[in-house]
């Protein structure tokens, strides 16, 4: 392994693409969204509010789009039995609620969205529009 | 006064059309920037990072936009006798950092909006622009 | 008991070697890890996060490390039934992930390691190599 | 600006020689020493705190490796008059005390390191031995 390797990164055009689409998916479905998006070290790139949305809701999706980052997956598929330890042990960085996904362009993990405010499977539907909008893998 | 009044909100259309206007013109000038948007409460809104901006410059956005929706007044007016002071006894969230303005439109106090990562006037320059995408007052 | 003693203690020498064998053990599994390493008051001595580590496991494993070297036992061997509690009570700081062990040489407890970002068993071979290339108590 | 964007990372493997050429350089000064690095967005890399440096340091350290991966200078160029404000306005993670220096190669910024324990001078000299041990930019 070298000192330095070649990565890929998401551009905020990138990341304000996603959060469009995400936000008109979400409107189409009539449950407004927190919506947050992270790159691959889990600094914050782009996050919107959607008014009528909850607000604690984005501090949920802001762990929800940490744990896809992280680990890559899906954050419902954090292990049931070991989520609450896990999510000590990180300051509530790593959840198992649904509504994470990672984002990955060419087999590159760039980061990780989450998505909060409405059931599950409407997180993760918005989700899912908004990688498709940048032609992430999903 | 009445136990309730009638108010005005900034919806997340008006917040996302803020921060394409900004990334607009932070594109123009050629300077990367953080962009954060408060509410009337200071809860985020709608943030975006850009490429190449400073990261750090993040926490700074955020602490313009939290003082200039808290006092009404661009941050940069907070007095620089006490800035230090009530920087310390905010948290770091009152700041004197130039960069923060209130978003007012139709004399209604909405919120605020921070930019960092230029200098003084660049940041000052993106937050002007934000706000007149929306017809505030600037 | 007299006012003070004498103890025994890492030294960045030992840490750094720690460090340096629990990574060969990592890239030999190809599973890539996080380092955690700290002393006897739980102050980090030192850590790395390996390239294409799960970045919050570096959370996880310096909750491991400071576990195994308050209690001078496995991070694992905490109680199930009182992690949650406990958890909660040393604000994360405590856990019972498996992949904290105490660093003990010649009796004296000097700290704790923890490895995080593969399966609970991975993690501990990786703190185990680590603990062996200093002729700690294994 | 498309979506994404081919970049340069940092490996575990150059952040850990970073780290033994500054161990190598404090000890020839007979300085002890604490060394964080930091990628891009500010997330440890890796760490050490050499026996006898001020453990206190670690988090200046940790200040000036960000505050250098974040800007892209030198922490020391953070300027005077504003130093205070930022540092409040950051949560204290930017900082104008010197030590810190951006990690460059080929034109691309990878993250910072940041030294502290000794004089400024001799954290910048150890700084320097980290950074041209990987033929970053000095």
């Amino acid at each position: 392994m070298s000192f330095t390797e070649t990565t890929t990164r998401l551009t905020h055009r990138g990341a304000l693409a996603m959060i469009d689409a995400a936000v008109a998916r979400a409107e189409a479905m009539g449950q407004p969204q927190c919506i947050v998006i992270v790159d691959a070290s889990g600094e914050v790139l782009a996050e919107v509010r959607m008014t009528g949305a909850k607000f604690l809701s984005r501090r949920s999706a802001r762990a929800k789009a940490l744990t896809a980052a992280s680990t890559g997956a899906p954050s419902g598929a954090v292990p049931e039995a070991v989520r609450t330890a896990i999510g000590l042990a990180t300051d509530g960085a790593m959840t198992g609620l649904p509504g994470g996904l990672p984002i990955r362009v060419g087999g590159v993990l760039l980061g990780g969205i989450g998505v909060g405010s409405g059931t599950g499977e409407q997180d993760l539907e918005v989700a899912r529009a908004a990688l498709a909008a940048i032609g992430a893998e999903t």
